[in-house]
Formats: structure tokens, sequence, C-alpha cells
């Protein structure tokens, strides 16, 4: 129905094929180029795709004025020229995972994009799977109660990436699905983290992340590239339910426990006490259905939509500043032995894009 | 072979019939008699026993010359009067988890034992699980080489206890297993404490631990008396060989993986390299057969053998204190947002017995 | 409120001490005695019970006036004379199953129980367990729609019996569970029995039994004493839902899917054609709550009531003489090499005992 | 090193793809081409490929003497007459399971493949895997002992075939694997299936084979398409050790367990005894590691290979023939509600090719 958008893929290595074919395939695109300073590896990519147009040359995608936006996966620490180069522009960007390899850069790379009133889109691709999707819905719908812990685990034996920790390759997962499904985003004012070396890498391999969360909640993410088993699970307790999202367990990936504990605080006549009736829920358990559809397809048709309707992106380019500023306060606690950090507020306030634009 | 010893056990209520059943199945001791405030309870112990004597008074059997030594299964807070009398008058003692409800009663309880050459165990019985006995050999052998990480995971919809939060009510299983199976015990400096406590009833519910370890290693211990599914699972990461123990699966209990990094640092010639060579090991794994014993048995044997040997009990009062110690720290460690809290040296040399009383 | 019944039990080896308990912690029953051939193994058993009469005369037993009801726990052969004697004294029975040790002794028990108005119960055991009271009650309301297959599963590494198959000592729990929450119960006509002697001990210890239901179904009962892993599950498949109930996953033992294959038959204008249409739900499981209590208390109140309203047990005496027909008809199968073999129809009307005494 | 081979793949429809991706791919092929009746079909597959060349013609491919080998992913029923006219053009030959729609036609190919002393091997992909190779290495190492009991479970929500039932669906991979592990291949001498058609689809969607082996063992195979959970599950039971495939666990696919009953018959005095001693083993459990590597690529490795040694592919035509001998009785089985059915023997001696040229 919609006249289809055009886009350009910038870095065809790891992620940027997947986004080549995911744009290839959808309805609401045209894959106009992949562009990769090695034409040889763009090459590879094109022809599995039965023959798209390849460059070398940024410039002159940019300067392409039929190209609507450009989905960038090149290294992390590219990440802020490619993408301001391409604001500047005037073209929508998504960017991959982290949204910069410093915070300065991404709320630079943010603010840009609003006053422009340009889409500027995080791939946070788990937040598109089936699994999240149904998650962040129960929370929205009350059925969970309101929030009192997250513990999530994402560990496995993993490569030792030459340039950042193990909060930096792994944790972004895990903060882009809580500020993706908490009600009110990712809205912790501190962070601790503690990481082991244990082999002398010179980085964590090991990590946790404790984030206190409003009304006394906690989150908590553990993320280890040493561990010989692997293990995708998130735990979300709540008042009223307690979901379990098992990732690896594709017979039954989501479940939800109707078992918790009631607290029934009386105030009694006496000064001293306040006596609570503790009671105990062991209900039912429920695994809602989850259809498996590749999440990458979704995110490009929330690009598309995104643009279309001139709003910010479900996972936008503030979502991703979010996770940053974590990642940098969890820097910052590492180098104080624990000790909590204080996370910056990302201080933007979401205007529509049409209001930035007017 | 040898002559039974004669135990007196003290409390009746929750622990106390398991030690008195244990005591009177023994071949190494005689049940003298079950101590407690409350006849009645003390009678139906004893009644499903075929008949033990009971009593009230606690002085008389502390004054009986034919008793060796007294179990004590008394709330927490008693402790510390019961076993310093009870060593005063002479009686090895053995008591429940925790040694003490406080740091300093418990230094008092083990300086006391060790003037007197008297035994001081601690009941810590979890150690004596097949299990955890044969990760303690497994470690001693060099099977997981040294000690990278240690994640201990005990979460269940649990009891909220009146007295005492989470980290006093279940992580002294944790750390009393680490003290047993780490070659140095549980020799952390520090330990950094987060809790939450989302349901208000003022203590926390939801509780993380991090102890750096010697070398650059990480435990971590996590419990938590609000998680709807029931989860006993501690994973000891080595250089050699990464174990597994899954306390709930009773078909494959101990799983250890031949899997890990291999990191080798390579010094090159330019002065900022430290070049290193990461690969993969995907080995076997092996479940050692367990036998299906009750640790309390154990526990009970390990009693009598520590006394009639004149040697310091494996779960000795002093590892006891260092359980105390890092309790005592966590809770420092909690009231400073988590930051981390030094945990106060044990101080004790640990002598013979037999050294003690020469 | 209703005075207590009272029971003697017959039996102090592997089972009665069971019954016995569960009679003397029942409000509905008094234990009155218990009796036993072998007196220091009654004693045994009394001992436990805060003393409990013993006696090793059966006749005594059956002879005294206040004695209402008595549950058997012998050895199988035992049963017929034991149970005769018992109804002929005008005593309501109890027996462990399986019911006789021949489906002609089974049939002259059920007889001489409906001639006399007495209520003849077998102690279907699993049947009374939380988990099957669930499956029947989500049978009967139709959640399940019509039954396509069961699959039954019950291996382990076992006890090889000195005198019966795999078949006759695994099976009867099967079996009785199908009759029980099977809509007409164990309604077979024939079954067809392989088994294997692998280690020539004599007798089959691995099994297989193929029971046809009505309507095309088909239930499939494996049974295997040389399994290193335990299983025990059992999958029950509708036309709307099916169920899989768990036995060893104590943390979702019964678990409700709403997956399935929808066919919807059209006949079409062209005679040969009976072209269908295939679909396949993916909804939602759903695992409802059990509560955790011991399936033999329920067992000795069902033997109250129905003794109290004059009616049929629930596991009657006719359910376990079914139960009989089918091993009975297994054992010819195997004779047979595996050919199917006619199960003998129960032929009994099952009259309200208030009839029968009528 | 060696030259490459030529080959053709002949049907582009679900597995062709496949097969070309793997011949493409591999040292010791060429993919000459790819024919389909539907020309676009093919090309889709050749594009992916980077641009191989297509036909619609089977005999100009057969009639090239450059091509070595045709590999057939084309409907069952189509097998017969296009492997051999591929035989008859000289070419060795692949086909996919099941290597014919009836027994007498896959003879009649395995006939015309032995006098022209030309390969024709059965794609039982399946026995390429890492952990059936590896099944099969242990079983000839004596690992396992002798074997006593095999049970092969492979159950999921399935399509419902229009041209066949569950039997020649899915037991194909069972019986392929069996042939290809056990020491004396699938030696059975007869068959007894038992099926359900609940849904009265006109096919039975739910199936049991029963398979006495020699020395008393017995295989068991259950298949089902109705089954809301998938398993996919072998177990085979040794006198010595037990070894569980769970091929849906890619953390532990292999377990082999070193627990068993170990029976030692003495032979008594007296006529009526044959008393037997029954022990139990319950040792330690082994999971060897295991490659994740493609089992088609082994495949073409072996079809190139046994070409190259003049030599029968170790999963001959011969053995795709012992399938169909199975499937063929257990649907005479099915025809006499599941009486026994001789299975025909193969009666084809596997002289080497060489020999068979000679």
């Amino acid at each position: 129905m919609n006249q289809r958008l055009r886009a350009a893929v910038v870095g065809a290595g790891y992620w940027g094929p997947n986004l080549a074919r995911n744009l290839h395939a959808s309805p609401d695109w045209e894959l106009a180029t992949i562009c990769d300073l090695d034409p040889a590896r763009a090459q590879r990519v094109a022809d599995r795709l039965g023959g798209v147009s390849i460059t070398q040359d940024l410039d002159q995608v940019l300067a392409d004025p039929s190209i609507d936006a450009v989905a960038i996966a090149t290294p992390a620490r590219t990440h802020h020229p490619i993408v301001l180069a391409a604001l500047r522009a005037g073209k929508h960007v998504m960017v991959e995972k982290p949204l910069a390899d410093d915070r300065n850069n991404g709320l630079e790379m943010v603010r840009e994009a609003q006053q422009r009133g340009l889409v500027l889109m995080a791939d946070h691709t788990y937040c598109y799977t089936p699994a999240v999707l149904k998650i962040r819905e129960l929370i929205q719908e009350g059925m969970l109660g309101d929030i009192l812990f997250v513990d999530s685990v994402r560990i496995n034996l993993g490569l030792i990436q030459p340039d950042v920790d193990v909060f930096w390759d792994l944790a972004p997962h895990d903060l882009s699905i809580l500020d993706f499904v908490l009600p009110g985003g990712l809205d912790a004012a501190t962070v601790a983290a503690h990481g082991a070396d244990p082999l002398r890498t010179g980085k964590s391999c090991v990590g946790y992340l404790n984030l206190p969360l409003a009304g006394g909640a906690m989150a908590h993410i553990n993320v280890n590239w040493l561990s010989p088993t692997k293990i995708r699970q998130m735990v979300i307790g709540g008042t009223r339910r307690t979901l379990v999202w098992d990732d690896l367990n594709p017979q039954q990936r989501l479940s939800v426990y109707d078992r918790g504990v009631d607290l029934a605080l009386q105030s009694k006549g006496s000064a001293d006490s306040t006596a609570s009736n503790v009671s105990y829920r062991l209900g039912d358990t429920w695994a809602p259905a989850l259809q498996e559809t590749e999440a990458l397809g979704s995110v490009v048709t929330e690009l598309a939509d995104s643009i279309r309707e001139g709003r910010e992106a479900r996972t936008s380019g503030t979502s991703g500043l979010r996770v940053l500023s974590v990642l940098e306060a969890a820097s910052a606690s590492l180098r104080c032995s624990g000790a909590p950090s204080p996370i910056a507020a990302t201080e933007i306030t979401e205007p529509t894009l049409a209001g930035a634009t007017a």
C-alpha cells in the first residue's frame, strides 16, 4: 500500500548481513545499497540477496536524495561520526547496539536527531522478540502487579572481546530489555558493578550489576564469558505474579507463576508493633503461546513505521542513551571497587518528532 | 569397638529432633537425654525414638559427668550463653548454624573452647552431604585447577523470618560450603551486599553478596525469599574445569565440565601489546556417582571422631566464626548502600586441641 | 462428627506400615490392631505410632465385632483367602494392588463382597494423588475433548521381582490410573504385550502394552526395570487439549497444552475425495496448581466414606478386577509373541451396595 | 588433492537445496547442475549459490559424460525410475530416504547398482550426525556391552502427510540409525506394529514398532504426529552401560550411564532353583563432547569416498532396503491388528564394488 522507503546498510561484517536480509525481505523497504570499505565483503552479502548494488563510498550514499534511511552496523567507535554525518545529510538512522562508545557522543547524536526531526533508532533487537513483546504487554496490563525484583542471567562460554569488557559486551541486551518492559523504563539512580578478571585479561570477564529501582525493588544482572553452561534467563517478580523467561527453552519460553508472598501490614494498638500477616499464594502456572517470528523483521517494520508516523521509535536513541548511561556508571563503579555510582539522567524530553520539527 | 560417647540434645523444636534421631541411630553415640523448656515437645521426640529420657533442667544436664557432649538446637540468640555454660562445664559442643547472633559472642565461644581444649563444632550440615564432600575432594585433587569464580543461587518462596533478613537466614549455607570447599577457606577481605525489601517488611527479602577472592576470583551469592521457582545451584569455575552442583536434580547433582577458556599471554616485542591467545576447550562432561546418605549421620560421626582424636572438627567453631564475620560485614555493607565492607579476620590460630591442652 | 470406624491392618511388611500410619492419623478411623505372623515386625510399627495393640491371630481379628474393616497388605497370593475370610466375617475390606494373583480369584472376591453388601476397595493409591484427581476432573469437564491417545512410561532401575514380571509389578499402576481417569474406564477389548528378557531372568524385564480404545484411540504403556534413568510420565492426547503428567517434576507436574491438530473433513462433489483441512493450534500451556497432600490419607478417607454411604469405593474391587483382566490377557499375548489377546469382560453390574443388600 | 567429482542434484523442493548447498561447499565435489521440472524453483536454488547452471531435462543430465554422480531428492514414488535410469547411464547415485516406495522396487535398484559396480547410497542423514557417529563408535568399542533394549521416541506436532502414514514418514530415521549403530545391523526377523488413527484421517498418526532382536533384546520405536511436546530420544541399554541420546538437548546430547543390573545366575544343587544374584551398579555418568558439524557435509564426503574407493557407502542401498523391508512388514502387521509379521531378508550379499566390477 505504502510506497517503499529506501535504505542503505552501512557495514557488512557480522550484523550487517542480517540487516540487509531483513530490509530486502520487508514489504516496507527497498534495499538501495550495501556500503562497506571492503567491497568483496559487501559483494558476498549482495550476491546472497540476488544482486543488490554495493559501494565503498559513504559520502555518495548520504548524498543520494532517494535514500531515506541508513542502517549502521559498523564498530561501536565509528557510530558517532557516521551517525552524525547521516543525520546532517537528512537521513533517518538505525544503529546497532551500543548506540555509541561514549555517553557524550551518544547524547550529541540524540540531540542532533531531535533538532532535525529525524528518527534515530537503537537496534535493540531482543526487544522485538515475541517473548519480550509479550513481557512488555503483560506488565503494562498489570498482570504482574508492582515489580519487586528483576534477575537476569546471561552467561556462556563467550568470546573474550579485544576492546570491551563483559559488561559492555553483554549487559546492553539486558539493560535495553529492562528499559523496554519496565513501566517507567530504566530509571535507576545508581548502579553498583562488581567484576572479576581471574584470567588476567585486563578486563572483567565475570560481572554483576545491581540497580535499585523505584519503590524498593532491585534489578540484578549477571553476565559471564567463562561459564561452561549457557543460560539466558530473566525473572521478573511482581506483587501479583512472577514471570520467568527462559530463552533457551523453545517449548516454554515464558512462564507466569501465580505464586508469591502476600503481606498484609496491620497497625496494632501498641506502638512498637507493625505486626505482619504473611500468606503464600501457590496458584497455577501459565505459559502464553508465542509466535516464532524473526525479531529483526519487526525491527525494520518499526523503523519504517516511526519514520512514516513522525514519532520516536519504540527503541529510540534516547533508550540507547539510557543504556549507555548505565554502562558508564557501571564502569565508574568498577573503578571504585563496586561502590554504587550515580547514573547520569538523560535529561532529554522526548517530544514527538512532529513537535521537534515545528 | 569404641565405647559410645554420651550426648544430650538441647532444644526439641525444628532441628533438634533430627539431631536426636541421628545421635540415637549412631554406633558412636548414646543419646542420654533431650532437654527442652517445653516437656511435651521433648516427650514427643523421645517417644518417636522408643523412649529416651527427657528433662527441662539444663543445669542438671551440664552437671552430669557421664555426658560428653551437648548438641544445641535452640534459637540463635541463646547460643552464646548455653554454649559458654556447656564449655565451662567441660562438655564438647555442637551448635546449629549460625554459631551465634553476633560475631563477638562467637569469638568468645571459640576462645573458650580453645582454652579448654574442647571441641566446638558448627553444625554446617550441608558440608557433609555426598555432593559437597565430593566437591571438596575434587578441588583438593586439583580437578578444577585454580578457582576463577563461584556463583551460588539459593532461591525459593520462603518463610519471611521475623527476626533475621534473607542474608542471615539463607547465606550461612552458601558461606559455610565455600569455607569448606575452597582451598584457603573463606578468606575474602571484603564483601559487598545488595538487598531489596520491596514488600516493606523491614528487612531484605532479596539479596546478593559479592566476595572478591584471592587471585582476582569472585564469589557471588544470590538468596531470595520471593522466587516462585526453587533453585539451589552452585557453579565453581576453574582454570581446568568447571563444576555445576544442581542440588534439585537427583539424577545428576554434580556435573564437571571440561570446558573453558584457555588464555596464553605472550609478551611481544612492542611495548604496548600484551597480545593474548585465547582458545576454547569443549571437552567431555562427567557426573560422578554419589551415594544417597543422610548428611546428619556424617555430622554426628565427625563430632565423635574429633572428640576422640583431640582435633578441631572439620566444620569447627572457627569456620562458624568466619561465616559470622562475613554476615556482619554484609550487614555493614547493606547500611552503606552496598559499598564493600571489610571482613574481620578471625585472627585465631587453629592449634590442635592436643596442643591447646598441653 | 461421625463416630470413628475401627480398622485392623493385616501385614506389617513394606506397605502395611503406611496403611497403619494413615489410619492412625485419620479422624475417620481408629486403628484397632496390627496383625502379622511376625510379632516383632508388627511391634516395630506399633511402637512408631505410640503404642497400638498387635496380634498374630487373624481369626481373632475377624471375630472381633468391634472391627469394621480390614486393610490387607500381605503378599498377592494370600489376598484371596484372607479377603474371603474377612468378607465372610462381615468386614469391609481394602486390599493392596494387585487385587489377587489370578482373575478368577479376584472375581470370586468381588462377587462375595457384592452379595454381602460389603465394600471391597482396591488400594490404587496413585489414583488419590492430587495430580491424578485433577486429571480425572479435567477429563470429566471435557477440558481435553475426546481422548486420542494415552502414552504412559514408568521406567527405572528396578528390583527384579522373584515371582512376577515387569508387567505385573509396574503396569497395575498405569492400568488402575487409566481405569480411574478415562471416561469409560479401562474398556479395551484386547491387549498386545511385547516383553523382553535380555538378561535371561526367566521373565520380562522390559515391557510394552498396546490397548486399542474406543473410537480409534490407543493406550500404550512402557514399563522397564533396566533403565538407568527414572521416568514417570503420562501423556493424554485429546481433540481439544493434551495433558502431560510428569510425576518427577514437582515444580510442574501437570501441563495442559492447548496445542493440537484440527481436522475438518469436508465432503466434496467428487466421489473419491475426502479432502481434509488440517490446521494446527499452538495455544497457551497451563499448569494447574496442585496441593502436596499424601495420597494414602485420601485413600483411607474414601474407604470410610464408601462404608458410611453404602456405595462402591471409587477404586472398587471391580476396578481391581479390570486391572487383573488386562494383566491376564497381557500374559496370554506374551505367550503368543505379542498377538493381541482378548480381555475378559468384568461382566459384573455394579449395583449400589444399598441395592445389593436390599 | 583429488580432482573434484561432478554431481547433479535432481529435485529442488524441500531437501534438494540442502544437497546442492553441501555439494557446492564441498572440496570433493563440483556441483554441475540442478535439475527440476520447475525451472523457477531450480533457479532460486542456483541463485543462492552464486550461479549454478540449471536444467529441466534429466535425460540431458544423464547423457553428460562429465557427470559422475546424481543426488536425488524427488518424491519417493519417483525414486525407482529415476535411480534405474541414472544407474543405467553409468552414474553413481545417492537417493533421499526412503530408498523407494516399495521393497521390490528397492531390491531392483540395489541389484542394478551391484551388477554395474556403481555406488547406490541411501541419504540417511541422521547417521552422519556427530551424535550417531559417536554412538556407533561406542557400541563398536564394547562400551555398552551386549545390547539389551533400544527405545526410540520421535514425537511432535507434525504435518499429517497426504500419502504416507506416521510409520513411513518418521520411522525410517530410527530404523536407519539402528541399522547403522547395532553390531549386526537391523537384523530383526519380525516386527509388530500398532497404530492409531483417532482423527479418522485414513492412516496411522500414532505408531509403535516392536522388533525382537537377537539374544532376547528388543527394539521399540514410538512415532507420533499428534504430540504437543517434541521429543527425540533414544535409549540403548547394554549389559555394561546404557546410553541416552537426547537430540533436543544441545548441552548434553549423549549421556553414558554406568548404571545397570548385574545378574549372576548360579546353578544350585536343588532341581527347582535357578537362584539369581542380582546387584546394581550406580556408577558415574559421562557425556562425551561432540562437534557441532552439519551431517550433510559428511554425507557428501562419504559419497565421494565410496566412489573413489570402489566400496559400498556406509549407508548403502542395502541398508535402505533393510529399512524398506521393516516398513513393509510393519504395514502387514498393521493390517493384522498388530500380530508380528516376518521381515523379508535382504538376501543380498554385499560384495565390495571392486569385486562386483571384476
